[in-house]
This record gives structure tokens, C-alpha cells and sequence, in this order.
């Protein structure tokens, strides 16, 4: 009877043939990167970038020739990842020889010894009682807090060097990326620290008022969000502030017991208000990552995430191939963003985070890469999270 | 004198070794493609799943001790490579065989001849001066226009069976993706249609008011976004409305030369107000996409957009293998959207849109795939652009 490779038995044999394909790619392997190497010595001292589009563009239309009709495609994916293997060899000894130092040219020092020590104010939006405030209070446990109208008055602050830093939401855990904030990390200030806290807004309103007689609530849109449930199953209007903590000072100036606040505690202590409702978030979870931004790196020595801002090229297939690099050096991305490219209908940047200690060779690598095949690449930041110490 | 492989010569010589390697790549591949085609028969009928973690991960490491420390990391990612293209074949046999239907199991038509003809209602957010409204009558020339106080009392317009669809902005080019947008079509309605309109917002006033008497302006938060330089040139402050059509009610209603709104000059014109500054966006081009979404899916035969929501599983480079599953297959992706997930703090669904005819294929295939190997998608639509035909 013809194995024709049913059952088990057929399937055992179809591994120990493809244990032998696995070799064979080894084998080929292995002398590629010895090319590898040889073309970057070849390479060394004559400025002749890693990457050549024409030279990979017809080994790929010459191995999908060899390739055939049915293997056309996985054989353009798998020179593909070979080439890109490759050059991150040639990258590698690139860098080694000290031909390639992203580290320098982005900015970034030489070794992770920065300090926050010397930041003796944070700026903030909101009042005393907003979550910003919090934040600020919890990065910079001992600077002066200085509130500002809005999170861009706050970032202006830190630009003309009224404040040393400012404390902004990031992402929330329900609502999402915030995304002005993201257009102001756009701006040039760079994030220097961060920290998650644990958010719960409570239903704050006049004092006397019941939370039967609510018939509208203020507060910043994104907070609004993350109490979308309460807020429809109750048939509360909504009205959007411009922070949650403006909303309490509105509700406070009104003294309209049917207009009530979605705000912190504090925010509802701070402006008079009684809580109506302790906690009206629509998870178990909402937490908010806020960051501090400041004018210029700070590489401090318990930094773990780096930020980078980039923008791809207009190629099928270029985020994948970004994200592939950092696959490749095992390294793990902990957030991506997409952002809008201003001037350039449905483009897209993005904000990624890299799971990476300062400083790190293999992230250094990577984005070295990353930054000579990208037609943009900046560094947000190379940060610690939780209090400045 | 030794050839070491320096100069224009001595590279030429290494890319005829490496056109070696990969003559011998594709000689690999072609023995393993036809492996995968037997595996994909022996697995036929029995329910095994294409994919073996457990099996990919115990290949992975011998193929790391294979190749050494020196290529350990480059040999992960090209068998990686190497076993995604065998899934994507094994993938293809079982559809040809009928063995797997994802078009079928995601209530996917087995035609593409869905029409829009009985969408006689359309909700929006606004009144008729609004974008929203623009955009309703731009996809739906022939319906109904149902007015509604925020996009989600549209969207529960058509839960409801009150209107046949309801016409949301999902992304503008400035300000980049709506965010309650996204989450309103997280809760199960269907994407139908999508337009982009050139969205050109004026400063709008009381009759009589100039512009340099502006103290306040208000609109919503994405139109503050995109007009945000001029708000921070002109030092104005910001109100925050839930639509731009409202803010124009709000400042006809308030009749104060020093308060205007942002918003559409058909807005300013339904409110009675004057238009102070034509045109106030930050850049030349300010575009937004809108889309109509109705409680069932519809694929017209024009259709040219798949729009899906997926979740990853918590595994380092799960991004990055999603998305070479379209590129292997030379599907571009024209946007892909970063959402949180709610009771799971920082972890991200993304949304994805797929440029690809009505059913297509290559598209179909590559989407099944994902279907069983990540812990969640689903198709939001497949969807034509511009106006209903």
C-alpha cells in the first residue's frame, strides 16, 4: 500500500523531510552571512549605503523567475527576510567598526547617567484638583506645580523655559491614544518620563443634588468616553470641557442640581461639589499613561521604553518591514500609534514604544537601521516609568 | 595580490556568490512547498489545525542550534519566514477543497451584488449646516436626512431600525482618526460606503463682528485640531462643542461680537452668522473620511475597501506576522489604526483597512488565515467609495 502521507505515520515522515529543508536552509544561510560580512567590508570607508533598492529589486524579479509561477510569491518573501537579515549584519559591523553612530547623531549621550534632579517645576493643565495635577504631583514629587489653560499653554511653558517640565495624559486604557497630546510630542520636546495611574472619575454635583437628577454632564471628551455606558444607559447630555477638572468649576459656578461634573475626587473637594457616584468608569481598569516632556533627552539610568516617531515610505509593505527589524533583534514593542502626516492626505507616521534598556545595542541597532531606510525617524524619548528618583 | 573583496570588482564578485545562495534558497523553497501541499493533505478531513505552535516553536530551536550563535537570530527569522509561506499554502489547498470557508462563517455574500437602493433614511450628527449632514447627502443623494445629537444617537438611529444608515467621520488628514468614531463601530454595525470630502472650515461670527474683536472660539475638538495653528497665532480661546454646527448655534444663540465658531460656512450661513476668515485649517489640504455604516453588511459589486477589526495574541511580533500575511500575498494595507482594548490595560486591536476588489481571493485568503490564528477578527465591511449607485 502507497504512503500516500495520511495519518500520523505520514505526517511523522513529511517532518523528517522537512527537518531536511530546515538544514539545507541553514547551510545557505550560513554562507550568506559570510557574504554578508564580506560585502560589508567591501562596503566600509566608501559611504556606499547598506541598502541598494535597485540591486534588491532585481534579485527579487530574478529569484521569482527561478522560482516559478506557483512559488513566485513565498520566494519574494523569503529573499526578502534574507536580505533584511543581511543587512542587518552589515549593519552590525558597520556599527562595530564605528562607521554607523545613530546614538551620536540622534542626540542621544554616551552613557545613561542623566538626571532629573534638576527639574524644580512641572507645569500642567487643569487646576489642582485635574488628573494632570496628579501626575505632575506623582513624576516630580518635590517641584512646583504651575497650571496652565490648556495641555498646549503647557507645553509652551516648558518651551519658553517657564517650567522645567510638563506632565500630559498619553493613552487611557478605555479611550485611547490622546491625540493632541500626541500632536504636541510632534512639536519637538522630548518625553523623559512616564507613569500609569489608575483613573476613576466620579459623579460630582452641587451639594444637595441626586444623581436621579442629573440630566447633563461636563467633562473632557475623553473622559466623557470612558464613561459612555453610564452616561447612555442614564440618558445624561453630554457637554465637552476643555479638562475634567474645568467641568467641576462649571458645575460649581451653575449650582444646577441637574448639571453635574465627571471629574476626580479631588477635582470635586477642590471646587465645593458633593460626589454623586463614586466611580462611573466603564471597566474594572481605566488607567491614563501620562509622561513628562521636557526641552531635551534625558537618558537617566533606569530608563526601559524608548519613543520613536517615524514615517514610512510609500512602499506595500513598509510598516511590516519596520516592524520586522525589531522582530528580528528580539525586541518587543509595547505600544504603536498611527498618526496623520500634516500636508500628505492618508499618510501615516507612528508612534511606537520599545520595550528597551538605556542605551541598548540591539534597540541602538535597530533604529539605526530604521533610520537609513526611513525617510523620517526621531526619538521621543529613552525613559523610566513611575516617580523621578 | 589576494581579491579581499574591496572595490566596485570585488562586489561584483560576492553578488555572484550571493546569486548562488539564492538559487540554492529557491531550491529549498520548491522542496518545501511541495511538503506543504502533502502535509495540507494528510491535516485535510481530519480537523487538525494548520498551524502547530507547539510544533513551530520546537522547529525554531533546532534550527537556532543548527545554525550557531552567530546566526541563531537570522535563522529564526527566515525559517519563521519559511513556515509562514508553508501556512499560507497549506491555507490555500484547504479553501480550494472547500475545507475552510471564511467567506461564509463571517456572513460574507457569495456574490458580490449587493445594492444600497433601499437606504431611503440617513442619520447624522448636527443640524443640516453640519459636516455630518454634507456627507449624508453627499453618500445618499436621494435620502431621507435624520438629525441627531451626537454620533452615537446616530448610530442608535439605525440599531433601532429609525434610519436605514447613519454617516460618521472616521479619520481626518490633520487631525487623524475620530476616536468615538472607532468605538461606535467596535459595537456591531456595518460599514456600507465611504466618501472623503475637503473639509474647509471659516471662522464664523455675529453680523457685524470682525475678526480681531475673536476673544473665543468653539467647535469640536478634531475641527479646534485642524484649525490650531491659527487658534494659537491669534492667542483665541477654546470651547469645546460636540459639533461644528452646534459651536454656530452656540454663538448666534450668544450674540457676543467676541465669540465665534469653527465651522462649515453652510453652518454659519444656516445660524445667520457672517463668515470673518474663509478658511482657518492649518494646511492646504484638510480632508475627512467619512463612512456610512447600516446594521447589516452590504458588498456592492464597486466594492473596494476591507475594513477589519482584529486583536493580537500577547506574543512579541505578532504585529508584524499579521501584517506580512498581506504583504505576502501583495495586499496593500491604506490605513491601520491603533484601538485599546477595554479590561485589558495597554493591550491593542488595530484597525485595518485592505485595499482589494469585492471578494477578492487573495484578500478572502489571507483573512481566513488570520481568523484562526489570532484570538480575534472581524470584518467591519467591504465597502465602495464615493457616492451610493
Amino acid at each position: 500500500m502507497q504512503n500516500d502521507g495520511t495519518g500520523t505515520g505520514g505526517l511523522d515522515g513529511l517532518r523528517a523531510a522537512i527537518d531536511r529543508c530546515d538544514e539545507d536552509l541553514v547551510a545557505v544561510l550560513r554562507r550568506r552571512m559570510d557574504l554578508s560580512a564580506r560585502v560589508a567590508a567591501a562596503k566600509a570607508g566608501t559611504g556606499r549605503p547598506v541598502r541598494d533598492p535597485a540591486r534588491e529589486a532585481a534579485v527579487v524579479e530574478r529569484v521569482r523567475a527561478l522560482a516559478g509561477p506557483d512559488c513566485a510569491a513565498p520566494a519574494e518573501s523569503l529573499v526578502s527576510t534574507l536580505m533584511r537579515v543581511s543587512r542587518e549584519r552589515q549593519y552590525d559591523i558597520l556599527i562595530g567598526r564605528g562607521e554607523e553612530d545613530f546614538r551620536a547623531a540622534a542626540g542621544l549621550p554616551a552613557r545613561a547617567d542623566g538626571t532629573l534632579s534638576g527639574v524644580r517645576s512641572v507645569s500642567f493643565a487643569g487646576d489642582a484638583g485635574s488628573w494632570s495635577a496628579l501626575a505632575a504631583r506623582t513624576l516630580f514629587p518635590g517641584a512646583r506645580p504651575v497650571a496652565a489653560p490648556s495641555f498646549a499653554a503647557a507645553c509652551d511653558l516648558v518651551s519658553e523655559g517657564r517650567a522645567d517640565a510638563a506632565a500630559l495624559p498619553l493613552a487611557n486604557t478605555t479611550g485611547g491614544p490622546v491625540d493632541t497630546v500626541y500632536r504636541l510630542l510632534e512639536s519637538g520636546l522630548r518625553v523623559v518620563r512616564s507613569v500609569d495611574l489608575e483613573v476613576r472619575h466620579c459623579l460630582a454635583g452641587v451639594p444637595g443634588a441626586g444623581r436621579a437628577g442629573v440630566r447633563t454632564v461636563a467633562s473632557h471628551p475623553q473622559a466623557l468616553a470612558q464613561c459612555s455606558r453610564a452616561i447612555r444607559a442614564a440618558g445624561w447630555s453630554e457637554v465637552p470641557a476643555e479638562n475634567t477638572a474645568f467641568a467641576a468649576a462649571e458645575a460649581a459656578r451653575r449650582g444646577d442640581p441637574s448639571f453635574a461634573a465627571i471629574c476626580s475626587p479631588e477635582a470635586a473637594r477642590e471646587h465645593g461639589l458633593a460626589v454623586l457616584a463614586a466611580d462611573v468608569c466603564d471597566t474594572g481598569v481605566n488607567a491614563t499613561r501620562f509622561v513628562a516632556v521636557s526641552r531635551d533627552l534625558v537618558v537617566t539610568p533606569d530608563a526601559s521604553r524608548l519613543g520613536l516617531l517615524l514615517r514610512l515610505p510609500d512602499r506595500p509593505g513598509a510598516l511590516a518591514a519596520a516592524l520586522d527589524l525589531f522582530v528580528d533583534r528580539s525586541l518587543n514593542l509595547s505600544s504603536i500609534c498611527s498618526r496623520p502626516v500634516p500636508e500628505r492626505p492618508w499618510e501615516y507616521a507612528f508612534a511606537i514604544d520599545v520595550d528597551a534598556p538605556a542605551l541598548d545595542p540591539a534597540a541602538l541597532a535597530a533604529v539605526c537601521q530604521l533610520s537609513r531606510e526611513l525617510p523620517f525617524l526621531r526619538v521621543l524619548g529613552w525613559y523610566g516609568t513611575g516617580p523621578a528618583v
